[in-house]
């Protein structure tokens, strides 16, 4: 083995460059940024999206509550200091992720324009593909939904400060995808990111 | 495209498995965790490493200074508490990235004991390999190498806990591999890692 590293390895200065990432994965990466109310859809595209890109395989990862506030973000509460420190971080992992050529899927409700911006901001500033990706869905039929029942406690004032009932959440004025879950099935919803990712050439190498 | 995710996809309830992305990915995520004093050669070692592993047809990914702390942990400074918090960090993100099979590449001083176990411990939990990896360096082969100009400038007062002149460096106790920087090669540092990603059979998918 010491002597193959030594005979077939050539030595770069520098480190790996993102076109040897892409030829490997075969694929580019990017931050598909869902965004929405609680309800709306977002987890559940994601996780649809996920097996589809495996299935035709790419390599994609999910980050979502469960990782995120479990983990890397569990010493923040929900002040609106520790909400935009929240997504601040989710933003620049979703970044990292993406630099090394993964497809990164973010669902989080990340109700305020300020913050979802510096997310797409950080991307740009890095030369990478954010797709903001609005997963639209009417009040009162994410409420009817309510599959955590979140909102049945917010309208009992057991939960303060809950997106849609007594905190904003601030639509997207030029996300690059809005799904309606209202209107759209599964299948539909998940084509619609996948064309998305196609037309922009995301899921090949060059 | 719409027919096909509806007549070729086999929607499943759950996401997607780690046996999934290993077999996409033909290997198996885990962290290399290097440790050691500033100018050993983490870095050195970790880019090279990088470079044949993509060579080979394989994903990592390097977490290094330059990418964390001017982004994710650009709000955290040199007190005990921010140096403990930067690692606990960085150890939830090398998670995240071993958790999406990449091989994780993490090279930060990280001169605690205590900060490392706790990295190490939030792998275990998501039964995911942690490599701990000593790279060896005596204080004075460190310091005459001095790449940044840093322990000139610590000597000098100009920087107050400086790893190993004024603030300790915690030899790690149970590392799955030591590297001997003043005694071994670039290139036989690389093989040492390479030797145990695949003694551990973390270069192939099954």
């Amino acid at each position: 083995m010491a002597e193959q590293v030594a005979t077939n390895i050539t030595w770069h200065d520098g480190t790996v460059t993102r076109d040897e990432r892409k030829a490997v994965l075969k694929q580019k990466g990017c931050t598909v940024w869902f965004t929405g109310l609680s309800g709306s859809g977002k987890s559940t595209i994601a996780v649809a999206l996920e097996q589809v890109l495996f299935q035709r395989g790419h390599v994609a990862y999910r980050l979502d509550g469960d990782n995120v506030r479990m983990g890397l973000n569990k010493n923040l509460g929900f002040s609106a200091e520790d909400r935009a420190e929240n997504i601040r971080r989710i933003g620049e992992v979703c970044k990292l992720f993406a630099d090394s050529c993964v497809i990164t899927l973010s669902s989080f409700i990340s109700p305020y324009r300020e913050d979802r911006d510096q997310a797409r901001s950080l991307h740009a500033d890095g030369d990478i593909d954010f797709i903001e990706c609005y997963v639209e869905c009417p009040l009162e039929v994410a409420e009817e939904r309510d599959p955590k029942g979140l909102y049945k406690k917010a309208r009992a004032g057991e939960i303060k400060g809950f997106t849609g009932i007594d905190d904003p959440y601030e639509e997207p004025e030029s996300a690059e995808l809005v799904i309606n879950t209202a209107e759209c099935s599964l299948e539909e919803s998940v084509q619609a990111v996948l064309d998305c990712l196609e037309a922009r050439g995301l899921l090949k190498a060059d």
